[in-house]
């Protein structure tokens, strides 16, 4: 595997789409991928796997159907496999996903918000 | 899996030693280690996994046989598996590593710098 420097902040300036995960980093079969999301997602769950939120700028709010849980920048979280979880963000923010390749940003529930990830 | 919100500069601080990673948050068989590191570890390789380095505060250089990488915060690199490297710091930096669970820090190495991960 080819492997250089990413720069995350500079990363997440190359592109402006919202809830469109891009990969920066492989490591194994595992991906880093960096989003910018504002608004709420939709209720989703990934029946294979954990998934790891970590918030480089701004406030994400992961609902959770027994409670929210609200992250502000260098604070991380893992939905683990099977929980239903639906990410929000009242304003936009700038969030890493540590995932395996191949995990769907709609997980088990598809539809039009399904984004195919593309490299940054 | 329990999961809570992890704040990676509070697990920084709750630890003084160098070169011995803390396990902070688990993503299915992967862990992410937080680690202080001063000073210039030792040769090393991991032949079965590819190791991820963050930097959270400070700079990390990466030797390789072919050259340094220099990385400050919010830079990432992924040294593929297989890879001699040699992780430095002229001062104390902050680091965030991913990779699977039981990685050991010496990679085949072996040796007194040993550590095995304990819960931050």
């Amino acid at each position: 595997m080819t492997t250089r420097k990413v720069n995350i902040a500079e990363k997440l300036a190359g592109f402006t789409e919202q809830w469109a995960p891009r990969r920066i980093a492989r490591v194994n079969d595992y991906e880093i991928k960096a989003a910018r999301i504002e608004g709420e997602f939709i209720w989703h769950t990934h029946d294979h796997t954990d998934e790891l939120f970590l918030v480089v700028d701004g406030t994400l709010t992961i609902r959770l159907r027994d409670g929210d849980v609200v992250l502000g920048p260098g604070e991380m979280y893992i939905v683990p496999r099977g929980v239903e979880h639906c990410p929000a963000a009242r304003e936009e923010a700038q969030i890493l996903l540590f995932e395996p390749a191949g995990t769907a940003n709609t997980g088990a529930e598809g539809g039009d918000r399904t984004r195919e990830p593309v490299d940054a």
